[in-house]
């Protein structure tokens, strides 16, 4: 499948499955726009996929929110653990963590309710006057939550699935937004044959990492 | 089912289902101990239970780890968002999470493998001598990860499934260290009813929070 032809169906409110390459993780994210978040697709990220469901926010949005990486936070609290700080993972990058987050109006914050809820109201919060965004954010959401923010780095400096899927996100024309949830299969990261045949089955896009690399 | 019998589960490597009061979450927990972590019983956790699978400490524990809760971290940065700390969820508890984290061994980290492999570790870590704990933990373990420590805060102190499965941990002999991960239905928690009924199909015990509380 073609970059604009995933584009397509993800601007429609579509699912997209990308693959990152056998040179990184080797594993296919399952993925949507957050401004179609539902309970039935957080249903969907957690039956099909299994890993950890994340918002991704690209860089200029999460500068809006006042978002830090996680390890910034974690270097800046000085306690003895701030030394087990992740400066690269095993496949050669930084994390993309931000915090986890929750809005105050969820109950538990881990159910299909919640989640989408929470997802729904960041997505929201991104249309507001830039003025509020900030003050917005600290009053409206508490961490630790269930949702786990990525900040994205710009595909021309990092290939993770947090950089793909939003630069997918841009090149649809839509807000740097996106959930995505690792796809895994019994003990190891689900095959790229088996990732496709789902995306097939289903009706959704697939696409490889190096298709959204900078030309 | 009496407590008894659901320590004897636990301690011969059984899995367990807590449901924790209709006063509090209403929600079910699927966990088993630590040193029985497999990655087929990660597999079960995400694609029967589905919530974030987390390890629970006792405070002892953490206390040999050097462990601070995730909110100690957040306050400590003095970063805005430090403002966004928690102070007591819907359910009207503080949260029991303290950092994410991977064994350095892993490759992606959240593979059924890799997660089951972090919990190992942990637990094989408690066993080592006491003056080495903290040093190895900060050598051999990264944050963020994707293996979600909790920290108990004592039964008598609190009536989360962190402290509840960590009681019956003690109540069964074994060490203050448990996997546990929220099971979900449709949109919401799984209703107790039919937690109930998957513990009875597959052979697991079940109980109810308020069994654990003291006397």
């Amino acid at each position: 499948m073609q970059v604009e032809e995933a584009a397509g169906i993800l601007a429609k409110g579509g699912m997209v499955v990308i693959y990152d390459g056998d040179e990184r993780e080797g594993e296919a994210d399952l993925c949507f726009h957050a401004a179609s978040a539902s309970p039935e697709r957080i249903q969907r990220l957690r039956k099909d996929a299994g890993g950890l469901i994340c918002l991704a926010l690209d860089g200029k949005t999460a500068k809006k929110f006042g978002l830090p990486f996680y390890t910034d936070i974690l270097a800046a609290s000085r306690h003895p653990i701030a030394k087990m700080e992740c400066k690269k993972a095993a496949y050669g990058d930084r994390p993309a963590f931000s915090i986890p987050v929750n809005h105050k109006k969820v109950y538990t914050g881990i159910t299909d309710i919640d989640r989408s809820l929470t997802i729904k109201k960041i997505s929201e919060l991104i249309e507001a006057d830039p003025r509020d965004i900030r003050r917005r954010f600290v009053d409206e959401f508490y961490s630790p939550g269930h949702v786990f923010l990525l900040i994205g780095r710009g595909i021309e400096n990092r290939h993770g699935h947090t950089e793909l899927t939003l630069e997918l996100a841009k090149q649809a024309g839509l807000v740097g937004t996106m959930v995505l949830c690792e796809m895994l299969g019994p003990g190891k990261a689900l095959a790229k044959s088996s990732a496709r045949e789902y995306a097939e089955k289903n009706g959704f896009a697939f696409l490889e990492g190096k298709q959204l690399w900078p030309k």
